[in-house]
């Protein structure tokens, strides 16, 4: 049985069916392309730093549907300055789900004006579990849910994360559910973290962890590639190790790099030039949140970014 | 600054403190003596599967609407059912999920009626991330999130199943989280899908990835102990390979292990012994989804793995 049916048939009429259905990469390509820019602009609303005078105080509202607000408007905020100099939002699942119900509510408000704007969105929320569960995840990111009263849509996220740890059958699950829905996945490869190196830099059967999960991401490379030749199945590469990029590229030359970890973190957009597939700027995406969102001007740090990125590529 | 407040301060009247600030291990082994069980009754609810008049129909009501409360009532009469012989329930967070808000929503009353009948709540979700984002997903399940309108509770769970790719610094994070709540940890340490094995079996650094990761949890487990000697520092130990029990068991000695993998997946209660800690019952938390909620009697189905485990144990 086929649980999961493809968006466009679920989703659009017929006439946006063509566009719907290309695959998330080459959607990504034309983007960058069009907006010379490979920023993601990263969401992690933090509800305790907006000002209380955000919402206004409505009787007996409760605490989390109040903060929902707040976290809706700065978010559209940052998209509406932002946005212009950007190809994708990338949404950080926990600051939604802290919220409960009104969180998860305002995630998908979030994602919509995103989609307003032109912006892709990047569902980041790593997950991973036994191939029935990963499914589950599918249906809730990127598909739809069965019911006998009908069918309950997703996110409709265009990409999200995912992490590999369950192995190659969990990992299927998750990208079988990108495949039907034409969106990407992105594999946690080497993350930004400082703790990172310790697990994932480790020699697993005589080369890095790391190398074991990009060999993961490069097998599935055909199975979400565009016509462009860049593949959807995508790989989370941390700016915050630039060492290993080089040979990441290597074993993994047809997917999309989704590299945090630029700005706060510590990593330097100056150091991804290895991260970029030659002739190919959509093939890296750089996604920053508190490099942007704190800045004075967002708009106009999202535009330096772009720029700096825009030039390695060149 | 302190972001996650004692549970109790927030949540509970002042006579009920000192219960609700017992360490996790210390409630599970309490409960695991109390009813004789070490039974974790698995909530993964499928609404493609419920009957469509399992709720009434209300005039506009939306598919995702309706599917939420078909899924609170089919968990609700699994645990009448089967409750009784479990000491915790563990709701599948994608399952909800995919539900959007109206499932997140669903999570929170399915939450709600476990603690009412007794159980203890662990929230399924294998949750990782990079240090910022862990305790964003530590105030989901177990915190809660400061606003300027005040306190958002999180899901109030019990314990929480979470993911070490990240390493120890995105680790020590949730288990930060889990102590300040007086919550448990359970880490994936080796699953219980068929892909696990290429690789969490895999040598690192000359021996099984899944031993690194037993690690990770043995050298926190002091940080989770309670009275009783038990760490609610815990390992996800699939039962689909019991091979590996005995030496986990022995790497983790004082950890509560969440088995999954019983019944659908293959893994048999009898093969079980090698998990139990010598005289601790409740160092073996067995989860059951399938085998329980798929039978023509839950509640007898339930009692039956009781029996066989609280055999091993006795």
């Amino acid at each position: 049985m086929r649980l999961l049916p493809q968006r466009e048939a679920a989703r659009a009429p017929a006439a946006e069916a063509d566009e719907l259905s290309a695959p998330f990469a080459d959607r990504l390509a034309a983007l960058t392309e069009e907006r010379r820019s490979q920023v993601c602009l990263g969401l992690d609303p933090d509800p305790a730093g907006l000002p209380s005078d955000s919402v206004p105080d409505a009787d007996g509202e409760a605490p989390a549907e109040r903060a929902a607000t707040a976290v809706v408007r700065r978010c559209r905020a940052l998209i509406e300055r932002a946005g212009p100099a950007c190809v994708a939002v990338k949404p950080q699942l926990a600051c939604f789900e802290r919220l409960g119900a009104p969180g998860w509510r305002a995630l998908e408000e979030v994602c919509a004006a995103a989609r307003e704007a032109g912006l892709l969105v990047v569902a980041d929320g790593k997950r991973g579990d036994v191939p029935v569960t990963a499914r589950a995840y599918g249906q809730a990111l990127v598909g739809e849910t069965p019911t006998p009263w009908g069918p309950v849509s997703g996110l409709g996220a265009d990409a999200f994360t995912a992490n590999p740890l369950f192995g190659e059958d969990a990992v299927d699950a998750l990208v079988e559910a990108a495949r039907d829905a034409g969106a990407g996945v992105f594999l946690l490869v080497r993350t930004s973290n400082p703790g990172a190196a310790a697990i994932q830099d480790s020699a697993l059967e005589g080369r890095p962890l790391h190398e074991r999960l990009a060999e993961l991401v490069a097998e599935r490379a055909s199975l979400l590639s565009g016509e462009s030749g860049l593949s959807g199945m995508g790989a989370v590469v941390g700016a915050t190790a630039p060492q290993h990029l080089g040979r990441l590229r290597e074993l993994m030359p047809d997917s999309v790099f989704l590299v945090p970890g630029v700005g706060a973190q510590g990593g330097r957009p100056e150091d991804l030039g290895p991260a970029l597939a030659p002739g190919r700027p959509a093939s890296l995406l750089v996604a920053a949140a508190r490099g942007i969102a704190g800045a004075d001007d967002p708009g106009e740090a999202a535009e330096r970014l772009r720029d700096t990125l825009w030039r390695l590529a060149a």
